[in-house]
């Protein structure tokens, strides 16, 4: 078992089952040190502000880096590869009123430094959208840093 | 004729004559195998799920590639120095219960793996947002890869 | 003094204080010679084309691009360590039927380009949402280039 596999051991997380792609692109894809995830959206549905609440917003942009690892992982198989993370943009579907995009986006800032440590501190952008696909309430899109290759 | 172009041409598709940019940006930008484009909009206008389809939409954004690509060839002249495509971001003018973003997007996603081949296969988001450029459907925002310099 | 505070001061502008993020992210994350930096929302509040105009939307956008390197100074210490700019993203808080987001953006391609010159030229994407942290009328995201490490 990787070190960042024990590691979401430790805080009582299991990766979700990799979900196929819906749409004609690939999970991840590497250069260099960058590893360009997919952005991927929660499986919570519905607009934050009215059809569900800040909080659950923030726990499914938490649940959703583990939809985002499981599918790192099924392309780069040990997922120890990954030396942390640069850049997270949030897209969370805001009622017109939603102002806090910040705070649900915090909840996969505060998992990815769980996971990574420091090296999992990173560049960060939170916005507000009309709409999502399938109508999901937050969706996260990851640049994250590979080791160098020896 | 570069491979890139003529490829296009098996596929009955013409390179759009070049926009030039409205404002202050230049088409595309390099780095080292970096090669970002600006983005670009579609010339198909309105909002999609009320004013223009779904599959109107798709087709926008398949044609839009070729804006893309008709700017791009302006800047780096020989379009075989692409290599591939890391990244594609869609934004689309979606109406309120509009929440098939990907399945327009993949309009774009075929077209760049048509043209390209397996190094076409990218990374990708594909979100909702509430008002574009002009009012277009469409806008796509593509990182591709440039060949290393020998 | 460094070169491009200098040249800030030349065009009569200052940085303004550096702001502390709000939320879990740090101001910018530097890889190789890209340096992401997190993305920063205006001063000014309200939705462009009803609560805010178009010219007050873009000086927003101008001014944010101070607030951004205010913060980039607190990561680097020395701002003449930037050679230029790579990429804008720039997400404008749109009414209904305002379609002029380059525009807007303008006021910060402009700033760039005044401040960095030609290397401040960038690939850019200008894109309007329906809300903003804080409810801002402006967002940007901006990756620019680091000087090479002798």
């Amino acid at each position: 078992m990787s070190t960042i596999e024990e590691r979401l051991r430790q805080l009582g997380l299991n990766l979700s089952q990799a979900k196929p792609a819906v749409g004609n692109y690939i999970g991840s894809k590497p250069m260099g040190e960058f590893l360009f995830a997919s952005g991927r959206v929660s499986d919570l549905i519905g607009e934050v502000g009215t059809e569900v609440s800040e909080d659950q917003a923030k726990e499914a942009a938490r649940n959703t880096v583990l939809v985002i690892l499981a599918i790192v992982k099924q392309d780069i198989i040990d997922l120890d590869l990954l030396a942390g993370v640069f850049k997270v943009t949030g897209f969370i579907r805001s009622s017109p009123g939603f102002t806090r995009q910040p705070n649900v986006v915090d909840g996969a800032s505060d998992l990815l430094i769980e996971i990574f440590g420091e090296n999992g501190r990173h560049a960060r952008t939170a916005t507000g959208v009309a709409q999502l696909p399938f109508g999901a309430s937050v969706q996260l899109d990851i640049i994250f840093q590979l080791k160098h290759k020896p």
